[in-house]
């Protein structure tokens, strides 16, 4: 849904901060991807005007580096197509039949952005990550998480700093839409890098918990229902005083297996149909709750559903310990 | 009428006549979009990057015309994009944190098509069938369900003699998949109508209970759990036999609310993104199973929550008792 209005106010505060010097000056950035070279095309939607590369570029020294590149076009905004419509732009006729015509139109390059989002150096697990495979689905008890999951998890110890920065505000300050400060039962609500913010049709925004060391859905117990009521509650209440979606609007799911391992709770558009929404991964909040309120056991003992791609490590776990 | 895949093929089909000069003269057209003004947006997504317009334009005697246009961005093509990158386009960074950086690129005109495809004159009808619904999410506990949803279904009576001349074969028996006759625990599995059972890859399946009464998943308690096990176990066996799809590439799952009201089970490709896997309306079979088991009762109390469009006939029921 369009909210033309919307999307002008926060345009507007781009620009009202007065240090427009500055931001130009942080905008101006060397090229990200000296010398690529494409190796492979990892996955592509038509469907979502989406491609993943995976290319070389020119390190520092010279010495070539692996990087990731995907590419997004972006969605189109309502009042800058109307205008441009209005303005007669050339569009050339591919086909017509009685009261339809299909048409090529070449809009101005500010009506074209791509959104390209450079990994850099990627390595071989990012590579991995974005490379098209075939999924199976896993039934995971609650002793294969103990005897499979939890020793994977802990093995690899990937790197959540990332995170951490954010938390600590050390990185991505600006972007955080609200804060819960409590260290227990607070968080941090921004938006995911998925989103542009140019309207509230895709709206994608993520809850970060301050509170460290709870991995996912498997850790969550009757203990946490404060720290889940409130990103329910305060997640409703920020999105809605900033955005103007209501809270029945908003999709508000937990993805398991999530792809970092600190807890965190996505807000999504009930109208945009956002990657990872599907019943194999996201798991509703508001079940959640109602699922621990229950047995505060239940995520501990639960068979869950997920599905794994062909090369994920998880999925060679379980075949080693003979569960696929 | 505009389906965006139908018209591409179309427009290969149209390139490939021989006729280059007459296609190109005919490519030299007038503005199909005269003095263009926005009525209203009628639908877009963010996800696929298309955008549904309706609008007012100059007809030929200069008297107002209603349009319909349909804008969609075009797919990447990974040469074109690669050698974009390989020539170190201008890109200005969004943000960056640790190995991550989105930027924004601005591709030239030929690398940034659109397709526009036009309708006029418009009619009512064709103005309608684009127009996107708000949707809202509903909490419907097991109250609400007795109060308003079950009067609503009752009252309705949706006719669903086409089951019936499902199960006894007064029609598509020859597209039966499998049987199991039992009056009780038994069913029917067969190819949905949208798949056309030419690849795997969007395989679909329905698979339908010969017991009579059982509205959906509200009505589900341990005494059906031979039939939903046999459902679950048959129906995995039989798309193996038949379609060499294991059962750990298959997404099975219940809608809530159905779209027919005589209980039936989805079977789809895990790799297939079809409508209606979203988290609120999808439930996998093997969850259903696992919560009867755990509480005989379990859909009968349990708050689900579930999407309904603005013109549905069962938010007006809620909208009436005060519940939303």
């Amino acid at each position: 849904m369009a909210q033309p209005g919307e999307k002008r106010k926060r345009e507007d505060d781009t620009n009202n901060g007065g240090t427009e010097d500055k931001d130009n000056a942080a905008r101006e950035v060397e090229n990200p991807l000296p010398g690529f070279r494409l190796s492979a095309v990892l996955r592509e939607s038509a469907r979502d005007k989406t491609i993943f590369l995976h290319g070389q570029v020119s390190g520092d020294d010279e010495a070539k580096e692996d990087a990731v590149v995907i590419l997004e076009r972006a969605p189109f905004q309502a009042e800058s197509v109307s205008d441009l419509l209005g303005k007669n732009p050339p569009m050339t006729l591919q086909l017509k039949n009685d009261i339809y015509g299909v048409y090529h139109l070449s809009p101005p390059p500010e009506l074209n952005e791509v959104k390209a989002t450079v990994i850099r150096p990627a390595t071989e697990k990012h590579i991995k990550k974005y490379l098209r495979q075939e999924v199976y689905l896993i039934q995971e008890s609650g002793e294969d998480y103990k005897n499979i999951t939890l020793p994977f998890i802990q093995a690899q110890s990937f790197s959540i700093q990332w995170v951490y920065n954010i938390l600590e505000k050390k990185a991505e300050a600006d972007r955080i839409v609200y804060e819960n400060a409590d260290p227990e039962n607070g968080f941090v609500l921004l938006p995911d890098f998925k989103w542009n913010q140019k309207q509230v049709e895709d709206l994608y925004l993520i809850a970060i918990c301050h509170k460290r060391g709870i991995k996912s859905l498997r850790d969550l117990t009757a203990d946490h229902l404060p720290l889940l009521r409130n990103i329910m509650k305060e997640g409703k209440e920020a999105i809605l005083k900033r955005f103007g979606l209501q809270g029945n609007q908003l999709r508000i799911y937990l993805h398991y297996q999530p792809s970092y391992y600190h807890l965190h709770v996505h807000f999504t558009a009930l109208g945009h149909d956002a990657p990872g929404t599907t019943v194999e991964r996201a798991h509703l909040l508001n079940d959640v709750i109602q699922n621990i309120e229950m047995d505060s056991r239940y995520y501990e003992t639960r068979t869950l559903t997920y599905a794994l791609r062909e090369d994920e490590a998880l999925l060679k776990s379980f075949k080693d310990a003979g569960k696929f």
